[in-house]
């Protein structure tokens, strides 16, 4: 079988399991204050090049996505959103048990473009009756967007500036962060991704780590007793090097990028294969998720000795589907799946 | 001033004052268990052709909705709705704070139609992730809408029929709901609701009352325990006799239903007078809530004697503002009004 | 039947039924923008010698308490309260269903007395792990207490010392305020709990209206956008007006007081009758719930033209049960229920 | 420096590490479809003596916690537990984050005990205001409590049949649960655990895993789509190998056990220093954790060699601390220890 199912069925890069065996006879404090954790901060802090950034580690994406939403909104706001947005449609409705409306917005190609996101805010602001409805409180964007696109610099900017226009926080979902600052031709750095957001992840699950996320706030903007705030939402590590490790190594000699990097050329090298062999893209991804409309003819015979993911439906019949590379992913495997199209 | 701001600016039917007096010293039992509520129930259930039904009284709309919505649905379920549901926008985000999401579907001059929901949920069950999703468990209208529109019986048998084949409740919001059985060409009876209906409500804030909602279970589903559960919502009145009381009077000798129709002839002659005058009717409401596109200098004339709610701003930078009669409207101001327009 | 079962089982004090009369037909503006509330807010600060408390009408207490725990604590908080307070035990788990803990201190005779909660806050800011705990963020205290009793001028002044102190507002529960400042020996007056209170609320629903309780804030500390808060929770009224006109005639000529002590006064006599007659009250209440502990055979022959409620079980077998005065008990019902002891 | 601090200061047992590093390419489904999971549930099962049981793999303690007891209760009820209990004190108040009360009964040496459970419960169905009380929906217990104490059988069977005989599920906290049952002197085995506890879990993080816990159902009684409610509260892992990999590799050859036996001997061999050098321990706890009492002096010559964790202050000043062996607790460390002592 041949998985291009998702980018989290392997386990992690081999340089991390070298690391936690090196370390694991050391004692560390618990609960995050362990020097792996301070390692690996200051090296994402050198990476991101601001020696004032605040770093949380935690397990996961949507509970990074929770927890931040439910911990910086106050309790009558709402996050803004596009409606494919993961916090939209495809966490459980984690967002809401937090007590927070979710505001869907039209996305463009998995994108929320600040037009959109300006009109909303105006009209919400000439609203007679916005006393009664959700404030929006913060506007929530994943970078690259559910459907592998990425912001322009020029649209980060914009959003950022309608952002603190209204001084709403702009946060940054990177769960796939590294696989977008290292697409061929995006124009948007890590110092972008600072600048502009006020918060943000950077998504170790999917980019090589076993778990873990490490979420960035630019502003000295953590919220007070994040500490006990994780710990309330069940997101508070007992031996918190365990995703510090994972973070110390990914960020030492740049393997986050490396990885990131070949992910997307064994991506590019995916994409190349299906417009050879006539397949049809769905959305032109320049990242390590593609997405390809198959009939079910397609899918059953692919099915067999591909594995790879339902995205959606199309009117016309066929199902849209998804193909991810990851920092596990093979020249060979590649070469493998041509050889069945 | 002449006031068509709303339905809720007046004080209560003259009977329902007369009967607080009346019962003021009789002796009740709290929390709902006195006699006055027990013979609004009962004539409550007389109008309704069903002795089997399950009544709770409540204070408000927005109170109804929540308790409705959040006891009945599981803790992984949302409430489909309109975009321009009660519950969607004007509710401060109420029901999201009890903890589920509201799914919000494109409703159609306020009214959720029967193939957009069937659309919906066919997708929905067709969607491979839909265990990473919000479950619809609940469907909400409001009936007259939010636009004072109208279901026909036909789509209220749609609505039914799809959601009992999901086995999803489908809940009305009777906010309004004499104006809508009293409108003049509506199809849709009393019977209708119940037959259609798991659970809904009859108005009565915005029908003759001080205050209070008639909540009514139609299939004995009822949530067990559900005096702790308002209670924990804050919603158990220690005298229940507050509400039950003006349920009483409002359906004694079919008084909901003559209040109402007087409003639907105030607000028929309203109509009139806007379009003999030439205002532009910003949608065709056969209810009490009549809707008008005014540009900024009408506003601004017409504010200085009238009142009257914001409701839209429109692309064309004129606005639309409601005026409603209710049980109160004289004859009279609808002749004072003509005269300012 | 005597009904002394609470203050409660009648309707409300004859003139606010006269004054729902007066103004029913004008009209008014919703959400509690009206005028009847605006000068019950002017009659309540005049009465508190303060004209810069913060003022908003909620329906009931459970309501109110629910509302200020959840809007003024931070979502690490939680309210510290007597174990045998209403928020403790008696009110369904509202302030957890808001995401906060009650943490229940020992009570004396219904109080939290100063020593405890000193105790208590000084070992929690001892406590090596109390960033693993939920924080002291509130203190609520009742007055009259859940048994009748009142704090002292002495113990609010302690009260409010380690409060400050510690910067957490103190809470006072004022279901039956009235009835506790009208007692005969109290030295508490309505200054010093404004003074030494953040946030109290006079109750409205037990002491002489329909419903309705009095939330003010002491220390221009209402919550940002109370109003959506309120709106978010199902607490804000359409008919801002039902509660406003209540409070303005309750504090129109003092009658909030003179009700409160005649109901004091039939108290007294009351439980002068269960002395004479031999029966042994539970706890000495100089207020209107009295408290006596039946036998099985008592309970069963006075409730026959009784009505009490139940309090608790003794382990002897006795039971606690509550007799409690009002606005409208009259002198007969005391003579009454002696001829029957 | 010589760490006692706690179970979780040192990486995971090495034969963990091993399984890591064979398994690391092989592509497994992700959401804990995966065989490692699979295998591990299977184990579990075996050494349980029952192939009926339900699992799910969590990362963490307070997140099993909050979510077992999240899931479990209905709206209107609470779990009951110890004063002591981890849900109780030590969780920043995550339960009633997930808005449910703790009701706090008094234990003894960190036991709820069976009389203490049932007057509580007979106390409350006796309660004539039970409707306006939270109810009590499940009863926690830890094994080993909080201070290292275990029930006995008898205990354990006695709080059983109280809450079948109330249809009430025991839960059982079972973060340590390894060192409880292999405890020198305990007469309770797994299969009582499994007998008498409706759900449980089996702590990994504290037993020699990076993270991980395995929550178990006893009675089919797993909640409906658990995962989803997993995934709605960002406890759904999408790697669940990481989890299911480390519970598999514990659960092979017994390798749970005979670690837990290890820290059992070398807890004990601390306990008698501690008793040789003099030192009052101030609980006698038959398993990994020991409390000694020590004053100032002692805790400040003591600390800079060795760590240790705060427990608690005592009346006349001295403080309670923990001292913790693990798997990875050699015996050279004590020697170390006993040499400062």
């Amino acid at each position: 079988m041949l998985y291009f199912m998702s980018d989290y069925t392997e386990g992690a890069h081999p340089k991390i399991l070298d690391r936690f065996r090196e370390q694991n006879l050391i004692s560390m404090p618990g609960y995050g204050d362990d020097e792996a954790s301070a390692a690996a901060k200051e090296k994402i802090r050198a990476a991101c090049h601001r020696d004032d950034l605040q770093i949380a580690f935690l397990v996961g994406g949507t509970q990074t996505n929770l927890i931040t939403i439910s911990t910086m909104l106050r309790r009558y706001e709402a996050v803004v959103a596009a409606k494919t947005g993961h916090v939209s449609i495809h966490e459980a409705g984690a967002i809401e048990y937090t007590g927070h409306k979710v505001i869907e917005l039209e996305g463009t190609n998995g994108k929320l473009l600040p037009e959109t996101l300006s009109v909303y805010l105006q009209g919400y602001h000439a609203d007679g009756n916005r006393e009664h409805m959700p404030f929006p409180g913060m506007v929530y964007i994943s970078h690259p967007t559910e459907y592998g696109t990425l912001y322009t610099k020029a649209e980060l900017e914009a959003l950022s500036a309608i952002c603190r226009g209204y001084d709403i926080p702009l946060y940054l979902d990177g769960a796939r962060l590294g696989y977008g600052l290292m697409a061929y031709d995006t124009d948007v750095s890590i110092d972008d991704i600072v600048r502009c957001c006020d918060v943000f992840y950077i998504g170790g699950t999917k980019v090589g780590a076993l778990c873990g996320e490490a979420l960035v706030f630019t502003r000295q903007n953590m919220p007070d007793h994040f500490l006990t705030l994780l710990k309330q939402q069940g997101a508070l590590l007992a031996k918190g090097r365990l995703v510090g490790t994972q973070f110390d190594v990914l960020f030492t000699d740049g393997l986050y990028w490396s990885i990131s990097r070949h992910a997307i050329d064994m991506a590019m090298a995916l994409k190349a294969v299906f417009q050879e062999k006539g397949y049809p893209l769905y959305i032109d991804s320049p990242t390590n998720q593609q997405f390809v409309a198959l009939t079910d003819e397609q899918m059953e015979r692919l099915g067999k000795d591909v594995a790879f993911s339902f995205w959606e439906k199309l009117p016309d019949g066929r199902t849209v589907v998804r193909f991810a590379t990851s920092w596990a992913t093979r020249p060979e495997d590649i070469e493998a799946l041509k050889a069945l199209l």
